[in-house]
């Protein structure tokens, strides 16, 4: 079975960007020097899936920092969108986000690290994250883009384990309910 | 000098309540066999400030649970909304925090428990909280009552510890950058 799985940071106060889609917050606060534990994380993960909004952000950097294959779920991109350079490692795929989950384990994909605030949302109402890994940043923005959202229903996690850092980063481990 | 403290328990998505001001998904997750230091942390208060909407919720309790001097900040309540056996232990103030916290201080008041959601949202505005002791509860519920709200500008956490309890809830604290 395939299975989604998250690993984000947020402040205090929920937001995983300002409004702007800026992260100097986040970026300020941490310790490079510190292993939060991503890359034993993305070791684990056959591929990621991110919504538009990540994608076009990911674009701006000055590499890409992804070492696995990325799925971009969007209705409006289409392989033109993608830079030559990244022909191979990224692919646009119109579809819900069970129809591409379906699609990725039939291509033999079992775990995947679902990316960004809309597309989480998403995964979440869908039933389709196995678990979370929430690192909160000690900030309070005030405003900007929520990792969480609206639900149609309560999602009961269960609490696996909590480290803290000394930059402040408190980091959280929750499997999803089904 | 004089200080707001807040401890206070929130989903993950941070609601302190849901729209109705119902508290279910947190009272089924609590276990009473733990201790989550509220106690201790309500002994070290002179008293504790509100807000009209957690006064009134309170209200419908089947007993006063508070041990200290509570003051409810609000313009639209006198102290004939006062049931008469809470007189001398409820007292009404049409305040702004800043206000209201110069006259307890006045009167010997240190250390305050700032409680309710528009109420601490206000005191962190007008920088009058110090620390905070937030407990995660393991749920998402999807909307409900803010913890967290608008800001002029961000504030700046420092983290000071970390627990979590085998019932799931995550307890930080934090204090608050002046």
């Amino acid at each position: 079975m395939i299975a989604g799985h998250v690993f984000i940071a947020t402040s205090l106060d929920g937001y995983i960007a300002k409004l702007d889609g800026g992260i100097e917050w986040l970026l300020c606060r941490d310790d490079p020097t510190e292993d939060h534990g991503y890359n034993d994380f993305i070791k684990g993960m056959d591929g990621m899936i991110m919504g538009r909004g990540t994608y076009e952000k990911a674009l701006t950097f000055d590499s890409w920092t992804y070492t696995v294959p990325v799925v971009v779920l969007s209705k409006s991109l289409t392989v033109d969108d993608v830079p030559r350079k990244q022909r191979g490692k990224v692919r646009i795929l119109d579809k819900s986000p069970s129809d591409a989950m379906a699609l990725l384990e039939s291509e033999g994909w079992r775990n995947v690290y679902i990316d960004g605030g809309i597309i989480i949302q998403s995964f979440l109402r869908e039933k389709l994250i196995s678990d979370m890994v929430i690192t909160a940043v000690p900030v309070l923005l005030g405003e900007g883009r929520r990792l969480f959202g609206s639900l149609s229903e309560e999602i009961s996690l269960t609490h696996r384990t909590t480290r803290f850092f000394p930059s402040g980063l408190v980091q959280s481990t929750y499997a999803v309910s089904k």
